[in-house]
Formats: structure tokens, sequence, C-alpha cells
């Protein structure tokens, strides 16, 4: 008889704690000893910056809807931890995310959304720290429901939570107006403004883009047409326009970073 | 018919190699080669502060005790690698630790602590490298380990291995004299002062604590009770006296680390 | 009745992107949704160094070849994304890669290896980014790997791929001259003279090493045999001569780094 498995219960891991401490090991052997014996961690991010919450909302937004339907993720940058902020448990397109109800799951809000608060006496008896609700609160949450626990027996439904939005990209004129929104790891820096978007403008040789003082025309399509350490415009991999330079940092050749504006226009 | 799973076996790696070199990933490769075919590897961390036992040691504290029974760690801090320091199995309140015997588990050892000398002969017949035993020893070691060899056919037993344990908390008439035995990735200071002996001075909001020349009265609850960059004392996750900062770092505010004196005493 | 597993499918991921930002985590999310229910994802780093093709060659040649048969590996380190290179499925020595043909893994080719062009139109139709292969190409390829599907059915055989290898060393006389190849996390120095061409000068302990200003005589056997910061010489893990420093870092001591010259030669 051939191994029969059930759908594999995924818990994935998103965090700002680094790893030189133990606080991550933690929250794994607190998942590891409380959920099914089958239980598979996926570290997603430990290297989130610190405290950032929109930078976290981010990275859901990317990587979270391309996981399995029913698999549970646990993200955790959580700079008021200990005070009046619930923690809470989303599903959202098939997926189900745990963590502190501080904006971490915004940008995945559609109104399709289903909240639920966690009832911390019902999960962290009297073993609730003040400052890692990680480890106390949403592992032992994200254990039970990897094990099939409904999310319902977990706490109340809500619809008092936190929801924000990225800010719009404006037109003025002719002209597209965006912002910095992500500096990646290579120093890419990703704008708000999206491909369809710039559709509206013209042809994407004919457009050009200015920001932190760069003026650079055409956008291309990948960063071996223009010379090592050259600034370009693409369309990165988010369908997101990003200045990027060959082989180099752009945001360390513009010292520019998140939240500087963007314009974009057709040439004459 | 259901999958009927025994205890899976599961390893996790404690490393300060970085993952910039291809060490940790020769290490996963003999896992997987000579280990059970479920093995399960969990990274705990391979940015510990290198050649920092006592790093190690405190880390192994806090995070092991947490898994599931018969879970093997390998931990392997190791600046006396190839010298005459031995390579140990300790068995302890149900984990299997493996590494060399220079203070890494001694954190751990309250004399329930079965400790074997790892009988290098049987293990790594010629391939035994000199700066890398992790690879050629505790890797294979606990391959074995996980596929169910028992500890006793590894090596002997012995008695004589490294024991050490934290600087002691002082009583100096009224007041309590520690230190600061960690910073955490945030900048926390985490000093060797814990709850129960706080409780013995006096109401929290009361005692005031001094540290690199900053003195704080009371010790919250969590780190919104202050303004942004503020200081703060509080219990940390570990029942630790730490000092903190809002959304900043205190090491950086107090331009302090491990070794500093911190002194608390109940204000008249 | 036992759980009785088939080979379990592995898939490793060695990637340039940081965890940062979302890229490992969109490449993850793809392979757990379209590879088998029981593929075990396992990281070997995400850390290596940017753009550099030339440290990710050397961090596969080591790492690779220690895992289990039938491992699939996907390896990005991708500069020329979106540019005409291919991505290609190698298969050596029981292993199967998966990445860009741009080096990366040419130091494992021994004229046994197979190499396919992955047939992009089979794999990613229509949504393939121009910056990101690795979610939309590599991680599907090895996704259809570890499931089983055959290397034939992903695209063509060929012969035409980057071979490439490293300096070699060079005899001057009784001397011998190489080059230092690697800069662990450590800082030792790795340089590409192995220890059977030591072997053909003399005794270890009468071979002197300059490199970088730095005249050391004798190979050691561990770092303890030096005191705390000193300069020594030993033939690391992967059996090459190394410039280390007990607990310290032998690339600053000496501000030295890849490519930096090294004599060896015997004692008179």
């Amino acid at each position: 008889l051939a191994y029969a498995p059930r759908v594999r219960p995924l818990v994935t891991l998103t965090t700002d704690f680094g790893t030189r401490d133990a606080y991550v090991a933690e929250m794994k052997g607190v998942l590891l000893g409380a959920g099914p014996p089958d239980l598979h961690i996926v570290d997603l991010s430990h290297d989130l910056a610190p405290f950032d919450v929109r930078a976290a909302a981010l990275f859901v937004r990317r990587a979270l809807p391309r996981f399995p339907q029913r698999t549970v993720h646990v993200v955790v940058v959580d700079p008021g931890v200990g005070s009046a902020r619930n923690g809470i448990v989303v599903e959202v397109h098939g997926q189900t995310l745990v963590g502190p109800d501080n904006g971490t799951f915004g940008l995945l809000y559609d109104g399709t959304e289903r909240v639920h608060v966690i009832d911390t006496s019902r999960i962290a008896q009297g073993r609730l720290s003040s400052t890692f609700h990680g480890r106390d609160l949403f592992a032992p949450v994200a254990a039970r429901l990897a094990a099939g626990v409904p999310t319902a027996s977990l706490g109340l439904p809500t619809t008092e939570y936190v929801r924000w939005s990225l800010p719009e990209v404006r037109a003025d004129g002719a002209r597209l107006l965006g912002e910095v929104i992500h500096v990646d790891h290579y120093g890419n820096l990703v704008t708000n403004i999206t491909a369809p978007q710039l559709e509206g403008l013209g042809e994407r040789a004919q457009l050009s883009v200015e920001c932190a003082g760069a003026r650079l025309t055409g956008i291309r399509d990948h960063y071996a047409e223009v010379g090592m350490g050259e600034l370009l415009c693409l369309i990165g991999s988010s369908g997101q326009l990003e200045l990027s330079a060959r082989e180099a940092s752009a945001a360390e050749l513009l010292h520019s970073g998140v939240g500087a504006p963007v314009r974009v226009w057709k040439e004459a």
C-alpha cells in the first residue's frame, strides 16, 4: 500500500526577529511541539526591517497568495506587542494568516476577508509574555490551525480591524506622479506605478522617468540592455515600475529610498 | 488507510557559520544522505556571533527545551575545532544535543544530564578534517541518532566535561547588582536579573534601574507605554530584566553591551 | 501497516536574493503549489554575493555533491536574467541542477554532464517576467522534476553551454604560485592550492607561505596551535591551503581578498 497523504499541514514564518537570537527557534519549538506530527515549517523571512509594518505588508501581498490553499502563515512584525492591539486570524483567498492586527495583512483585504480576534485566554492561560506573542500566542494558534482546529473556536469574528492602502498614483495632466514604495536587496527602487498605468501613457520606448534628480528615457526589458553600473527603468517582477542599475544599487547611485517622488511622461 | 507516522526524526541546526559559504549546505547534504529518509531538518540559527560560545549557550538554554522530546540538536560554535577538545552527545530533559565540549550546552546541565564522548574513529574513519567537525563528525552522529542508533554505540560515557554558569546576581544592601548578558537583534539589553529577584525588592512601579549612566524608574509592561525612541525597563520574554527603547536600540542609545553592570533598588 | 516512503522529493535552493524581500518566499510558494505533495524544500543559501557567478560556482562545487542522489538543486545568481542566456537543467553525478547557463554549474562539469536547454514556452506561457526567472521558470521546472517529470520533456539537449575553470596553480622553479579564490564568513582566505600539490613540495613544517605581505612558515593542523588573533596556514575543509587567524579575520588583518597572489616554497 502506497503512502496516501492528506493535505500536508504547512506553516510559514515571516518575522523581523533576525536569527542571531533564539526567538525564531523558540517559535519553531512551540510549533513542532503543539502542531500535528507531519507539520512542515517553511521560513519565508526573518530579515524584515525591524518595526516596519508597511514593509511587512508589501512582503505579505507579494508572497502569500502563491502558496497552496489552506497554508497557515504566521507574520510577526509587532512593535505594539503587549499593548491593546489585538491578535487576529484572517482567512482570505484560501490562505490563513495569523499575527497582530496592525496593518500587516491590510494589502490583501478586498472585502472577502474573514477576521477573528484571538481570545488570548483560550490560548495562553497565564503564560502570555508582554513582549513575545510570536512564541506565546501566534505559534500556538498556528499549531492548532495546522492541526485542523476551526478558526471560530479560537476567538470571535470582528469587522473592526486595521485597514490601509498604499499611496495612489496621481495624474498631473499628461504625467503620472507616483513614489518609491520599496528598496530591495539589490538596491532596486520599486515604485507604486503599475504596468497598465504606463500603457495608458504611451509606448515604453517613448516614456521618460524622473526620480531623485535622474531622468531616464525608455522602459527597458532587462538589465543587460545597459552598461555595467548604468541606471535603467523596467517593469519589475511584481508588475510595477522599478529604477535599477545593472549589477549595482540604484538606491546608492541616486541616494534615494522609500517615499521618493517619481514622475513619468511621454516624450513629445 | 490513513498515514500513521512514527515519531518523525527531527534534527535542528545552530551554528555561527553564516550562509554565505557552503558550510551549512554541506552539513545538510551529509545529514540527508546519512539520515533516515523522513529526516526533517530545522534551521535554528546560522548567525550566532562567531566564536562566541557564551552566546551559543544562552541561545541553547532558551530555545532547545521547547522542542518535542527526542529531537536531536546539532550546535556548532567551535573555535577549538581540531584541538584536543572532545565532541560530545548530551542527553538532558528528553533532548539529545551534539557538538563540541566547550561549554555550549553548559547552561542546561542540572545533574540529570548524561554525556558521551564521541569516538571519532567510529564515525569518521580517516575523513575527519581538522577545521570542520560540523560536517565530518557532528552531522554524521546526528544522522545516526535520528535513525535510532543508540548513543552508547557512538562513544563512552564521561563525567569530565565543561561546566560553567552565568555570573550571579549579588545583593549590596537593598540593591541588586547584575549585568547585561546579551544584546539582541533589536538592541535590547538583556540582564541576568530575574523577575522573582525583582519581586523580592518591591513593587515594579517603585523600582529604579541604573545602567550605563541611565536611570529609569518603574518596570513597564510593554514598549508602547513610553514615547517613540524612549528608554524603558521591562521583564523580557525570558523572564529577565531588560533595558529597551521603543522602536529603537537601547544598546546604541546607551553605548552599552554585554558585561555592563546593572543596579536595581527600591525608591524611598 | 508502516509508512513505506518512496524516495522523498528534495529541492534545494541557493540564491543571492537575500530574504529581506519576498523573492525567496515567492519561489517557495510556487514550488509547494506546483510540486508533489511531499516535496521537501531545503535552503542552502540566500546570501551568496550579489551577481557573483564565480562565488556561486564555488559554493555549488562544494555543497551539491554531498546530497542524496536525485536531489534537485535550484541555483539562481542571474545578472543576465531576461537577456538571451538560456535556462538549463544539468544532470551530473546523480544530481539534477536547474538555473541560468552562466557558469554557475561549470565547476562540476567533467564531460559526464548532460545538459538540456529549458523550453520557456512549455513552462511559463506568457507569464515569464524579464527579471525573475527564479520564480517564473526555475521553480516551476524544479517542481516538475521533483514530481518525476523527465528532463527530456522540458527542453532539448545541448552541447553549447558555458564552461570555465578556476585559475591553475603554476610552478615557478621550486615555488608554487596560486591565488586566493574565496574569503569565507570568518575571514579565512581560501586558495586554489591543494593538499596534494603541497605534498609535492615537501614536509608541511618546512613550507613557507607568502600572501599580501605576510610570510608564514609551517602548515598547521588547527587554529588552537597559535595565539589568539595570530595568523596561520592550514589545509581547510575543502582540501585547499587557507590563510586564517585564530578567532579573527585573516582578510581584515592582511587587507586582502579574492585574487591575491599566494606563493609557497620549501625553506632551505
